[in-house]
């Protein structure tokens, strides 16, 4: 019998993603039932899944095989203990892809200054001091996930200096890399730019603390592409008022949307974005979906499967 | 019997470059009398050059074996007809470097459209439509010399859809070339972002006039990394005026600087940079500088000698 799957994600999404996903079902050679219709959980083989949806007990899917994330980060759903099938994070080429042109765009404008230009045109013609070239600016990096790897790779393929951290020990050509907390702090020393692409879990809840910025080099930039618990708000705020942090854009925060009344709104050295680094595209996410499907029907073992105990 | 250098640019420039000029010449084993004194111009063997210094007049020099130029463009002083050697124009990596980060910085900008969140901050959390990630971008490149192909390659590895145009045929790989007349139109028809990285002779003068403009998708958005002749200036505000051309960034003008009276500072479609796409480092113009009069010393032909007929 073809495998039932219920798509289950906030309104809207469901025209967006049918097409994608049936047409990857189709090239994956699967032959299945795909509904946004949540009746009859107990029919379900998988359940694609995003926060904001129909579903929010996994309790009767009693013969679901995977619950498939349409997001890569799955902080709001990994403590579910209704789900005691695999949970599956979405690792796209396509967002891993966005991630990376989303960094760098914001690297190169703070490698390069060029909000100075965006926002200044008074008609003076200032020639001031040529900035260093990409192989003397210092970027640290800290996540050494698949997006992180993907970025750390890039941002050296451009010529940066690159020092990635992450928990764990990890190698990546091109890239020095620390880890642990001592390797945190040399990383933190050096960073005239700091990437932040950490999942949110317990162990990195406030990494981004009062003591962590201060080891930050006088008038680096933050880039948080990662999650918004990384950072300490307040302490955000205080390293950018006394001028230790020159300017930081922030993609994620602990609340989302950011609240308009929210200070970094209008902090003049913080650029909000609206969570866009990396959008999951329905075209590449498909297949990400349908493959893992496939492995399921195969027998074969899932793919990106989520450590629950480590959160992510 | 050591060479006899003159180093001849504009007031300031001397104490930037004396230091960086000493350590290329000894580190190439030359040992050389270096000066910012033109007095007995019949003494020198090279005269390093930029506009605007005490030369105006080569016909004294009457033993110099080449002018060595610190500038890559040379449209000031190509035809010049008191200057009887070779005249090398300057190839430097980290010019090049230099107008690679500039390049890709803002074709970024316009890629991810970032100056929306720059210039936006006012607390509402909009959540667009996902901008296409780079292979579905297509960046066009007039010029495909030292940088146009050095900025070719890095767009094409950053993952963009790249089309370069030159006079003559040219092969770079990863990125699709054109040339001649016919190429022109079919690279301009596809160029989300041009980029323009020509060098101004008469062949270039007002290339990007409003037949050009007309032949871009709507939408465009120009970078002019070259020289401010490519463009037809009037044309240019016309098709931003009337919506063709969605946004310029311009780092060189038919005058410089730019007067403060100029429309292009007050437009609100153009970003005006003050020509600091691509600086000249002394650090790394000063081992071209050597390296051509070591060449020289050795009998050797010199290095990138302008052709006096084209222009550069």
């Amino acid at each position: 019998m073809a495998p039932r799957i219920l798509f289950s994600a906030p309104e809207g999404q469901w025209p967006l993603w049918r097409p994608h996903l049936l047409a990857a079902f189709a090239d994956a050679g699967l032959d299945v039932t795909l509904t946004d219709d949540p009746s009859g959980p107990w029919t379900f083989d998988y359940v694609v899944y995003a926060p904001g949806g129909p579903v929010d007990d996994f309790a009767p899917f009693e013969r679901v095989k995977a619950v498939l994330s349409l997001w890569a980060g799955v902080e709001t759903i990994v403590g579910d203990s209704s789900i005691v099938v695999p949970l599956c994070r979405m690792v796209d080429e396509g967002l891993t892809r966005g991630m990376v042109e989303w960094v760098t765009a914001h690297v190169m404008r703070y490698h390069l200054g060029t909000d100075a230009h965006v926002l200044g045109q008074d008609g003076v013609w200032r020639h001031g001091v040529v900035p260093p070239l990409a192989p003397d600016r210092a970027v640290g990096i800290l996540g050494l996930g698949e997006l992180g790897r993907a970025v750390a790779a890039t941002l050296a393929g451009l010529g940066f200096r690159v020092t990635g951290w992450s928990r764990g020990p990890r190698e990546l050509a091109g890239v020095e890399t620390r880890s642990g907390a001592d390797g945190l702090d040399d990383v933190l020393a050096e960073a005239e730019i700091l990437v932040l692409l950490l999942p949110a879990t317990a162990a990195t809840e406030g990494l981004i603390d009062a003591r962590a910025l201060a080891r930050l080099p006088r008038g680096a930039r933050i880039i948080n592409a990662g999650r918004g618990p990384l950072i300490d708000d307040a302490a955000l705020l205080k390293a950018l008022d006394n001028g230790h942090v020159a300017h930081a854009t922030l993609d994620v925060f602990r609340d989302e949307p950011l609240p308009p009344s929210h200070p970094f709104w209008a902090h003049p050295q913080i650029t909000v974005t609206p969570h866009v680094a990396a959008a999951t595209r329905p075209a590449s996410a498909s297949l990400a979906v349908a493959e893992n499907v496939r492995r399921g029907e195969a027998g074969l073992a899932f793919l990106h499967v989520v450590n629950r105990a480590e959160g992510y």
